[in-house]
């Protein structure tokens, strides 16, 4: 039986914390999933939070605090003095007290430093604070596992029986030479087995070891884990020495954030939002698309206004400038939401040059099809002349379309831009102006003839 | 130094294959990490790869095999003999070896299966078989380490070693009671550090276990296992009896997969495709968009037509055709987006009636800004009345369009149509249509005042 959380529950909560009712609180919520506590706390205010907060242990605490929602962490967090913030991430992972510190400004920082007891894990956070966030060093966790070469099973044992207090999750224990030079791997099952004085030389695995490095991107990152399939990865400095680890919770938390990011960018919305953002937030992430499709409609009205003449002349015209922009926009994003899905990948030994090549057979064969069914049905509506012209330019503007769609997102990732940015505004608005310029000019010619 | 693969090395390979050299291949290959030699062998033909790889040893081939991309290994596959086949499958995973034999015709199975010399393996892998593959049985191995509650650690560690030669990770030992019902966790760590006579009754984690059942689907699995960061998940049947486990590098595929597959619906690709897909495919998974986009254009004609009176004595209505449907459409995509990340998150608390007051409010927030800017910009091209008319159903379009992109994914959702499909072709079509309807009738009425 896994909790479901609804609102009679939730109900039932919000009472017990209003008549203070501690045991039903002890009883109902904190024998529950540190998860599913982290669920309930996103519902209520802070200071309802604050009570069933107060009254777990540290463990508790910690494992909740940092499965809460980034915005009701941050909301939770503010409502706390300097001291009660400083008690809260001394019981926490150096990465996640160093990402929640990282939020704050300079002075907040050092404020709630001074009121840290634990000096160790102080400079711990310290130091990861001083790496870019963006980063494998910003990254990683300083809390690991690691044995020494040249101690035998035993030894080994008992050192790590001091580390694993610290560390929540084992996986990978990390073989490190005199100067602390990462040199190999050593599973929990292997050390489970062996005799106590065979030596770690002779049981570790020294082959194909996978690391990253203190300045590798995130993207990197996960995708060294995702390739070789890791549940943790050792971080290295420009020596080679270990400094950290990175498990997979945080890559999958990240690479679940950039999907969610590039479907949002993909349609449409410039900043991150969860459903639950304010109006005014997401009116903002959402209003430079609209913007720039305006701005878009904007130069179209231009073109077609250099067309006025035409219109005047053959109303019927206007009939089909919906169908060239849709058709346009909708070849242009398919054009390059494949480019970047493709890009995002690193692959490296395909080109631009085969990827136009293929668009370009694409686009002819699409093109084909779809100014055939046009023509016919174009023919059932006014004349003749009108029905080639709309047939003819849908076929150029799907050629068109498509190869902008193909450059663009390499033309940005060139220029270190997110090509992902192409599949929403820039495409839409550039295929609408150039299909318009198109299918008038076509228009113009036809008609002329 | 991580692995790189480019053309100069891939060209020495072909040639080192060409002249059989096995000493060169041998050195420069097989000590490569499996996940480097599958991108290898992605990029030869089958007669090269199986050079190699008739070159490598069975835990190598198996590693290879199951990182190599889907239609690689499919073709791979296809060109072995059931009797090479039914050798190659011994070597994996249960759910690996169930996952390829899945795709095949009934006949096929049994030829292969025939040919299988290990019997616990084909039972293993029939009994998976019989699982729909979108649930946590279809996703399940069968491979996991169990201990039974009352054993002592010594005999544990005994048992263990016997069942782990099958289990490449272990990450949690399942707690068993003697009818094979789950009833806790133990972790390697515990076990690590335990004295030899303590019962696993006495060390095991049995509060707040998360299962998953073989019926539950991929969604929900990947759900539960984010929600509660877990590396890997018991599945157990209907009468909790322990009869399988799921890996977070399984999981980690699916919601890529998945995330991929709603990107590129939101981009209007219909079917999944890869960069390397040919263009008959991809063409195929392209088209539906592109004429459902089409259908709407000439609906939009249709509508524009029934006003062709309006157009010949004011030409200057067409110039903003483009700005309307392009804003419709973009709104309708932004808020169909989020809603549809909304239903992803399986979010239960909130509902339609609030997205809607939201999105309305929104609406109504970024209509006034958009319709200003508009009204100030309109007024320089033409005249006031045109201005206002612009500005005016450019108001009503983008309200409308945000209540119909909330609207449709959650009507989707109701009829179990996949909502992502509504970011889609439904939205900007509909929209279209919409926007040209009112506009006219906006700019009838205006221009007969």
């Amino acid at each position: 039986m896994r909790f479901e959380l609804n609102k009679e529950f939730l109900e039932e909560i919000r009472d017990a914390i209003h008549i203070e009712n501690k045991e039903w609180i002890e009883t109902h919520i904190l024998d529950l999933h540190f998860a599913d506590i982290a669920e309930i706390l996103g519902e209520l205010n802070n200071t309802e939070s604050k009570f069933i907060y107060y009254l777990m242990n540290e463990g508790l605490q910690a494992d909740v605090l940092m499965e809460l929602e980034e915005e009701v962490r941050d909301r939770f967090l503010k409502s706390l003095s300097s001291k009660e913030f400083a008690e809260q991430l001394e019981n926490l992972d150096s990465d996640d007290a160093a990402d929640i510190l990282g939020e704050l400004s300079e002075n907040e920082i050092q404020e709630v430093i001074s009121h840290m007891e634990d000096d160790e894990a102080a400079d711990d956070i310290v130091d990861l604070l001083n790496y870019d966030e963006d980063t494998a060093g910003g990254l990683m966790q300083k809390e690991l596992i690691k044995a020494r070469i040249d101690w035998p099973v035993d030894r080994c044992l008992v050192e790590l029986r001091r580390q694993a207090e610290d560390v929540e999750k084992v996986y990978t224990i990390y073989v490190v030479d005199e100067n602390n030079r990462l040199v190999g791997l050593l599973s929990l099952k292997s050390l489970l087995f062996a005799k106590p004085k065979t030596k770690i030389v002779d049981l570790y695995q020294h082959k194909n070891i996978i690391s990253v490095k203190t300045g590798d991107s995130f993207d990197e990152v996960a995708r060294v884990m995702e390739k070789y399939d890791l549940d943790s990865v050792p971080v290295v400095d420009f020596q080679n020495k270990l400094v950290g680890r990175i498990t997979f919770d945080d890559v999958m938390d990240i690479i679940k954030e950039e999907a969610d990011k590039d479907f949002q960018m993909a349609t449409g919305i410039s900043e991150k939002v969860e459903s639950n953002s304010s109006v005014w937030k997401i009116s903002r992430a959402r209003l430079p698309w609209i913007l720039i499709g305006m701005l878009g409609g904007i130069l179209g009205a231009q073109v077609i206004s250099g067309f006025e003449d035409n219109i005047s002349k053959i109303p019927a015209l206007a009939f089909f400038i919906p169908l060239i922009t849709a058709t346009g926009g909708n070849v242009g994003v398919q054009s390059s939401s494949i480019v970047v899905q493709f890009l995002a990948r690193g692959n490296a030994i395909n080109n631009l040059k085969n990827r136009l090549i293929k668009e370009f057979l694409l686009s002819l064969f699409n093109g084909v099809i779809c100014s055939s069914i046009i023509l016919g049905i174009a023919v059932l509506f006014k004349n003749i002349t009108l029905a080639i012209v709309v047939s003819t330019s849908l076929f150029v503007v799907i050629v068109f379309a498509g190869m902008i769609g193909t450059i663009i997102p390499f033309v940005l990732n060139k220029y270190k831009i997110d090509p992902a940015l192409a599949t929403g505004p820039f495409i839409t608005t550039l295929n609408d102006v150039l299909g318009l310029f198109i299918y008038f000019t076509v228009g113009m010619i036809l008609y002329q003839m």
